[in-house]
């Protein structure tokens, strides 16, 4: 076993603290990663504190994980010493429909795919039958030193990156562009992102990239201009019904990034004809959606979950391309729990990226 | 002008009577059709009750009319004599996006597409200028001796199709076929229709056509027999949670034809990866859409509205093709107001045709 320190939670009402936790050693597909850099993630918030009634404590969060490799698997695609990367997932079935497909995020497999942290998609207890394809019902995230993946569930880190700022890339980066590509958004077409935080300045950045022109619509005055500086094309504060008529039907794809439940028909509104909202920074129960709007311009709102290995490398590969990184607060882990109000406040600019050579 | 007997009504309160009307006489590019047959869509009563509150008084409703040509366009398509078919649409703006995409039904000029009866999508009311680039805030639809229609939104009725049962193809028909066209169903595909009415029912029969294993869904018990009757391979009452979750995951697509509010998250889970939930029943609020489902599984709701003048002729040939036509029940004029009871009771079976030989 390994030793292994960590920051976690041990139940929805605890802070983070410092524990000590044992890691198995690495199987032969496995490669064994020094943790260096790990994203706060919205969803780690979500998740500490059971908002999704799921969370199995200890629950040590970190699904955005940049390291080092220590082990390397033998004759595998990484050597010691490498800079990878980690992102929501460490396993799937391999076997179902979507992952022969290449969609390991959709895994259709007995317990779902295996979440970098908090365990199976299904844990046992949720199954008819209570089998555990994975044999654990709680995983450790990268608020640790140590990480232990399965080979191919590790990504490249490019060169070209900035270490200290691609964690975030590992889930809001590949979050936000796995549907723009599964949705088609191409160079010229018109993107509106609904919220500008983690995922939504992200989602700025990627669209630029892929050259679009780029509207955001938030609830901060002060992220109007904070949005034009990463890259909008222009922003709104959307509650402004008077800019929004103007611009009434004129968007080929509008991504939702924000983290609660709200108004979707506004939005819709801005899309022309046969195009798509994409739901991705919460999931919670949509209500109140016009029908009528829907209908008379053959629109539709959809959902998508994090992407598949393939996408996110894609998206890593993309951003080393086009030298686009989030914006980053490198923080030490004991700032963690201060972090979460500040994310909870909307405060952070914009993903907080936690420094593992704090954790002692 | 021409002097016409129609059946309409007077205000949301009134029953359907005998009023005579005038109607222009047609133009250069117009053909005059006398109506043989008209189908009652579950529209008509929306409309003449006012529930979509844009009712013009007297509303003389019917927009799936079967007639002959009495005067053709001079070196026009059609002869006189001719059997022909007018749908939900008489005139759009020709100049929008959507018109020179062919996408008459999406039209986006000044007030939106003519309807057949009770004038543009969006009258001259409602815009800031109050312009009416058609002349008219109202038209008068097929449940008369008479219409008068630009040669170019009337279609051919194939000779195969019986013309007594063809009337419902020009807006169930084709309101049902369009989604399917539109998201790619194709042989092979499984497909769920929830509501088994008069679109429903076409729906069944179109998508058998076009080579899917068709499920149907309802909340009456006499249909289950029925839906297998006109085709269906299986069919379930909707509230059956055993037989639903035992068809978790399964279909390609689900087209949702009931006429009212109704809950998605049921039919959602149905569907596979990558699937999409189509509502053409009814342009009501929806509310209670488990974003978690269409995350988890990359779903999507959309709306799709009747269908384009190519798809109308498509899905009229298709039905020649392939022998099928709509189950109808033949009525009098004089039988209306009884058949819009009983259309709302969902007792009819499937589509009342309105013999118009019985309007004097």
């Amino acid at each position: 076993m390994i030793s292994s320190i960590a920051y976690g939670a041990r139940s929805a009402m605890s802070k983070l603290e410092r524990m000590e936790i044992e890691r198995d050693e690495p199987r032969a597909n496995e490669v064994r990663i020094e943790v260096l850099y790990t994203g706060v993630c919205h969803s780690d918030i979500h998740q500490v504190k059971n908002e999704w009634k799921n969370t199995v404590y200890p629950c040590i969060p970190g699904h955005e994980v940049v390291g080092r490799v220590v082990t390397a698997v033998e004759g595998g695609r990484f050597r010691e010493g490498d800079i990878v990367g980690v992102g929501c997932m460490i396993d799937s079935c391999r076997q179902c429909e979507p992952c022969t497909s290449g969609d390991q995020n959709y895994c259709e497999g007995h317990n779902g795919w295996l979440a970098t942290y908090n365990g199976p998609m299904t844990p046992a207890g949720m199954t008819e039958d209570g089998v555990n394809t994975y044999g654990r019902d709680n995983t450790f995230g990268g608020y640790s030193d140590t990480l232990v993946v399965p080979e191919d569930f590790v990504l490249a880190i490019p060169e070209a990156l900035d270490v200290k700022a691609a964690a975030p890339i590992l889930c809001a980066g590949v979050t936000v562009y796995s549907p723009m590509k599964h949705w088609g958004v191409k160079a010229g077409d018109r993107v509106g992102v609904l919220g500008l935080g983690g995922l939504g300045h992200m989602a700025v950045k990627i669209a630029k990239a892929l050259g679009a022109e780029v509207t955001v619509f938030t609830s901060n005055p002060d992220k109007i201009e904070e949005a034009k500086k990463i890259g909008a094309d222009s922003a709104f504060i959307e509650t402004d019904k008077t800019s929004l008529s103007e611009l009434t039907g004129s968007f080929d794809f509008i991504l939702s990034t924000v983290p609660d439940k709200h108004e979707v028909t506004p939005m819709l509104k801005l899309l022309k004809r046969n195009s798509m909202l994409i739901i991705v920074g919460n999931l919670d129960i949509v209500d109140g959606v016009d029908n009528s709007q829907l209908a008379f311009h053959r629109q539709g709102i959809a959902g998508s979950l994090i992407g598949n290995l393939a996408e996110t490398q894609e998206v890593l590969d993309l951003c080393a391309k086009h030298g686009i990184a989030p914006d980053i607060e490198l923080i030490g882990i004991d700032d963690i729990n201060d972090a979460y109000t500040r994310i909870e406040n909307g405060e952070s600019r914009f993903r907080c990226v936690i420094d593992m050579s704090s954790l002692s």
